[in-house]
């Protein structure tokens, strides 16, 4: 093998999983190289949503080891100019994906070593010209498939790309305002209705909140404040009553705001991103 | 191992995921052979479905390579006295089924080299002689793993059956009258919601309608046209605005009609197959 | 290798596939050793419901190779004092899970040779004791993975523990009374909207019913009776027509009551568990 791959190709996709379209595409990849082994991260990103498909490659990426090649399509803008890049992360992963913002994430928090351009003579199945629908099978699977298998080298895939090019999506950092941070919902933990907001533990370990001591949680919709409370800071959701809400550190190192086994979300209607916002501060003694 | 199989088993079924059914089957496989690979096609075809089932299998097994097994279960008349097959297509795929027309679409579009009746003597686990239930994983996924790891060969499977008697699906063919031609909606692109025709490029050229022209196209249900516009045929979903729709060609090399970034059945809640039926015009110059 | 394991790893869990935490499992195992072969058993389990990931693991369990490794994590107690084990079955498949309940069926079925505590010093992820929401991906997938790669030994994962003090779910065992039967509905097979009975085809043999036959089957809601109606024994769906019930033996050996090619729950709004119960009933010939 080129590179220091390790044959695993993992996918991501807006595509579902009740269609054939995902296996077209590992079917592809097998077709480069039988031996690769494929995962699958998620193929149930909403459709076009690219934001999502940020956040849910730094849910996963950290985690996997040096070497190993995702694949990700989620790609409003088939068939339009936008570019194709595949970046390595400062870890040792790699990541094929248009250039539309899925890169955002793990740009900020982990960091890319290199990025480079998708060159259509080398990431592009033979005989698919008159396809312009499906780049998922066609380029990106494929693409993906020769850099896991080694194949082709990262250096062969492409030239390198100015990293301050690539797309990013806009960025809501958290807001310090003395005991207090403003912060956005970024997504929930979606079976269990959890709110997991951008408020990282550093920010909030300025607001030096003890394990145990209650949180002013404010959850506003545009202007209109739709919650307010006062919930306990847990370490875990043990900490309190079943049915009690909790502000907790959860495994992605940010804030998170939950009912525990219960549905935060659906109880109070609570949504993600814009016009959402968390207000989180410290609570005066008297 | 025997015959050109090359490890890799790929499933498909009506069983959803949600239990405990397709483990019980990659189990049965991986007691066969524990070096085999196997990999999901889709296991939410709607249940007893067998004309989704046939689709599927079209849009993926084309792209697997040569020796894949693929078993598909979609079996509304299990313990009944239909037959179990196993079809080698022209490009030495393998597919383990029922024979209740889920070979329909590969058959007329790929083509058999060979198909087999399934012995039960040979493809059965031992010991389930009275379970008559769940043939996915006692005999199919069983027959399937033992191809896959090469254990048995294609022709200790079972003998050859006559190509004409295996079942298919009535086909409707689309049809061509003068510049117009009349097809079926096989199925949605589900999560977008584009309509797939049975219209295929080759097809839809004799209208002559080039890329950019628009297209006549009408939508009916029975004999209610149900939509009626002049729409952009494009080769990709980027040569059209957002939320514009657009006839185009999709990743099956045929006809499909979609919104840019929006969802073209929703929107003028049509379904598919029968009585469902589509009409592509010339738009005549005065 | 240390152990009998085969380096095979199967995830269950209540997470769902439509975020990143299975792909996070997923890459912490492979980070342990690249070559694990890792299959899903279900993701779909409803969340903290410890009932059906029991149900689910016997349903699968059996079918596996000797060795292989499952990870069952539905775990309503994250951050509580609930202990973590490993059990190893009387086939030698292993199951490690948090102490819930999880075991209960696989532990009355198939019965464990030995279970084991799993001690935070071996099974736990370097730098993540600040985390305490996710044991999943820190503490079961990470052991499981030490298991099926083998190594780490089953006796190295921490002390044995007292069988009988593992944490069993109450047992609602059928009751026999002369030529009748109450049962409980343990699940559906969800698709299709099959109950899925606790009587065991032991248990009916008593009332000496001959396949085609007819039983007298009254099912109740607490005390309110929902549904009686005589309905054939049948060893297969396709015994009775379509659209007819029947009486039948499951996948799991154990009597199950459908409509052939219908939904059996949604036709009759049938649940599962408490209050409901199941009476089946020799007819009486006159």
């Amino acid at each position: 093998m080129k590179n220091d791959v390790n044959g695993l190709l993992v996918l991501q996709s807006d595509f579902g999983l009740v269609d054939g379209a995902v296996a077209a595409m590992m079917g592809v990849a097998l077709s480069v190289d039988e031996n690769l082994k494929i995962y699958n991260l998620t193929h149930e990103i909403p459709p076009f949503d690219t934001f999502e498909a940020s956040y849910r490659l730094l849910q996963a990426v950290p985690y996997w080891p040096k070497g190993t090649v995702f694949v990700s399509v989620i790609d409003p803008g088939v068939g339009s100019s936008r570019g194709s890049l595949v970046a390595k992360t400062s870890r040792g992963q790699y990541i094929v994906t248009p250039d539309n913002g899925s890169l955002s994430h793990v740009a900020r928090v982990l960091g890319f070593e290199e990025v480079r351009t998708i060159s259509e003579t080398i990431g592009r199945r033979e005989n698919t010209g008159h396809s312009h629908t499906f780049h998922g099978r066609d380029i990106y699977s494929y693409t993906g498939a020769l850099l896991a298998s080694g194949k082709v080298s990262f250096e062969e895939i492409g030239n390198p790309v100015d990293m301050e090019k690539i797309i990013l999506l806009e960025d809501m950092y958290p807001v310090i305002e003395g005991d207090r941070i403003t912060g956005m919902i970024e997504t929930l933990d979606v079976r269990f209705g959890s709110l997991w907001t951008n408020i990282s533990i550093t920010d909030f370990e300025k607001l030096n909140i003890q394990p145990g001591e209650p949180v002013d949680v404010s959850i506003y919709n545009d202007k209109i404040r739709l919650y307010h409370s006062f919930v306990a800071y847990g370490l875990t959701f043990a900490d309190v009553e079943i049915g009690e809400p909790l502000v907790y550190l959860n495994s992605m190192d940010h804030i998170g705001i939950a009912i525990n086994q219960g549905n935060f979300a659906r109880a109070y209607n609570i949504g993600t991103r814009k016009p959402w916002r968390v207000v989180l501060q410290k609570i005066k003694s008297h």
